[in-house]
């Protein structure tokens, strides 16, 4: 049956006036839209349209940094769209590896409040969707819509490792304990075989090359969600259908497993696994995460 | 495990002779074809052979009428068949929205027994799946093939409402509620991401802008449907993996949660939501059709 | 809940050492690799970069032979890749069709051996999966990779039939009790429905006319498969969404359901289903299959 309920009533579509401020903007009215032209990706052959102009904060997961998005952002900003790519504690030219998931949460909203951004589509890719998810409780009145690519949608009170079938699970915790300063880093096999099983193996290599020991505290940390699952925002979950990190079904995976936690939100699926085509097909994620975005 | 079993046997398969008659038929034998040349659809680079002649009777869904398969029905006929699409009571240009399962059924019955219509492909979109479950009980002489689209194959003693996810059930339940004529209108935010997620926002007030409240009733009507599993009737499932009215698992459905139902069934798989293609991509919806539908 | 776990550990990921040998070869090491140029397959548009040279064994499954793999021989080949397509017992020329399991693994492990094969990505489609399960626990130390292809993965203890959905095995059930040689045939139109339900009329019957009667004892007997899950030999598994012999949910199917018993396994997804796309997509089925087996 249905396996998870959030407590907290959660309806966001019967009424138009309880939608948060800007969810819905007629591109008729004024001020609401800014027409981009003349700027298309032309390294695939996607159905490109003038794009409605967005502000994305692009939050990324584990075994990654900033970079990750390096691509995708520049055909969004190609695109017309704003794009910020925050770093977080314990990752990217951070040496301390010994941080807690609030002090990963703390970078993003820090981020966020500083710059004063507003309207924002906040996109959590894997490791991302929990941070994301504590993110949006403490800035939710900046934030338009939440989406989450192949990302983790955690109940109230579990923790990312909670949702990891046994043999990853195993892995992980032994990984973790071989460690000295309590990372896991991934064998190359594991990697190439999971996160990006679809790459060459000259791209798998090359994407390997940038992962660095992720701390582990953060991904066996419950969290107190219970904010997160009153919250009105608007929701897109976008899945890609090769992603061999989880499995889909069986009680484990991020469409529908986890996507549903969401309640009524949108899908948008697509051709791609874990963590190539952030590599090799920037534009192709580019246009979903802008399909998943928009009004 | 299995979640349901017909408890009328049925297993159409075993035995040529207990076929339907124009089941099969070879392509060799006199009468049995005809070939349409010269006028292929050219919107789309989708592998067009020459078509099988089919008669195809195409039956929509909720929040839509007859026109929902415009493009779709010019695309077919196009390719050399034979479409109608019968309009049904509560929809269209029908002024009362007080209406049955049972009257709606009798809208289909009656338009295919007064045209005298034989070797149907009978299609049945969304809600009109289980449209298109009872007309079979009552014409199924007339029918050579059941072809459900994203559609409601309901067990027996079942409503359309029982196969609602939680949220959604509730959605709609509050909808119901606050009308005064018993209909359920979508919100404008809930029908862009649910029943049009890939479409652009023009495309979805485009479609939006067609939609009529729905009769209500219909919805929550437990259904006798002890006849439509008895029936050897071929049945094909048609299911587009974007679409994100219903999960597609965790005990939710089109395929396999319903498409099971059918026992052994033809199964045909495209990238599509629930509504947007048809009007965005006829040729791909009325390809996909038509390969459920041939011999 | 995660529905099956192997009694023997199998972790083969957590240490590079524990690696069989070759799993890992870095392509700037001499002799790992041989290049494969001016040759590429120009009867799909499909992304064709140099391949990585491999040993493929290709295992047919049920109603085939070894011209199965003709296409998809002819374009591995074409792109360097040496390949072997072995007949096995009650198959193919063979008349003595009251074969068992072990009669039909012994053929492969007899192949291999005889023809000294190192190195091998062993693939098998549909119940060759359950000969190279078998087979690979003989010649383990000759198989780089494992490759299943819509193919079964029993738990130890099941038989091919244990993970039939009902209305199917029934169906076999009633045709093997019709039969006077405890073989299945299968109907024409239950084989074009399920087997190769995206096909035409006319590449259905053509691949029909190639069907024989199957042994039907092997797909009943329970397989002793302790030692298959103790292998630490890298698993990939390559799954066809259009596939229809199996439904993909509620307690069956190739992927999730069936492909997490290999533990952490490559996954590749692909447009495809049962048995059509391998006479009239060999290239595209190659590709698969090539990202499938490469390092």
């Amino acid at each position: 049956m249905f396996p998870y309920q959030p407590q907290v009533h959660q309806y966001p579509y019967s009424n138009n006036q309880l939608m948060p401020h800007g969810y819905y903007n007629s591109p008729y009215s004024d001020g609401g839209w800014l027409w981009q032209q003349n700027t298309w990706a032309s390294d695939e052959s996607y159905r490109m349209h003038p794009q409605q102009r967005l502000c994305f904060v692009l939050v990324h997961g584990s075994w990654a940094d900033a970079h990750f998005w390096d691509g995708i952002a520049e055909v969004l900003r190609r695109n017309g769209h704003v794009v910020y790519t925050p770093e977080y504690a314990g990752h990217g030219s951070d040496p301390n590896k010994n941080v807690t998931h609030a002090m990963i949460t703390k970078s993003v909203v820090d981020f966020i409040t500083k710059q004063d951004l507003c309207d924002i589509i906040l996109v959590g890719h894997s490791f991302g969707g929990t941070v994301i998810q504590k993110v949006s409780e403490q800035v939710s009145d900046r934030i338009k819509r939440l989406v989450f690519w192949d990302a983790f949608v955690l109940k109230d009170g579990e923790s990312l490792s909670d949702e990891l079938p046994p043999q990853t699970k195993q892995a992980f915790e032994q990984l973790r304990a071989s460690s000295k300063d309590d990372t896991i880093m991934l064998p190359f096999p594991l990697f190439r075989d999971l996160f990006v099983n679809t790459a060459s193996l000259e791209e798998a290599e090359s994407i390997y090359s940038g992962v660095a020991p992720e701390p582990a505290k953060p991904l066996f940390e419950k969290l107190n969600l219970k904010v997160f699952y009153a919250l009105p925002t608007p929701k897109s979950y976008v899945y890609f259908y090769q992603d061999g990190v989880l499995p889909q079904g069986e009680g484990f995976g991020w469409n529908p497993h986890m996507s549903i936690r969401l309640g009524l939100f949108r899908l948008i699926v697509g051709d791609g696994d874990h963590m190539t085509d952030s590599r090799t097909r920037p534009a192709m994620v580019a246009q979903k995460l802008y399909e998943a975005g928009r009004d």
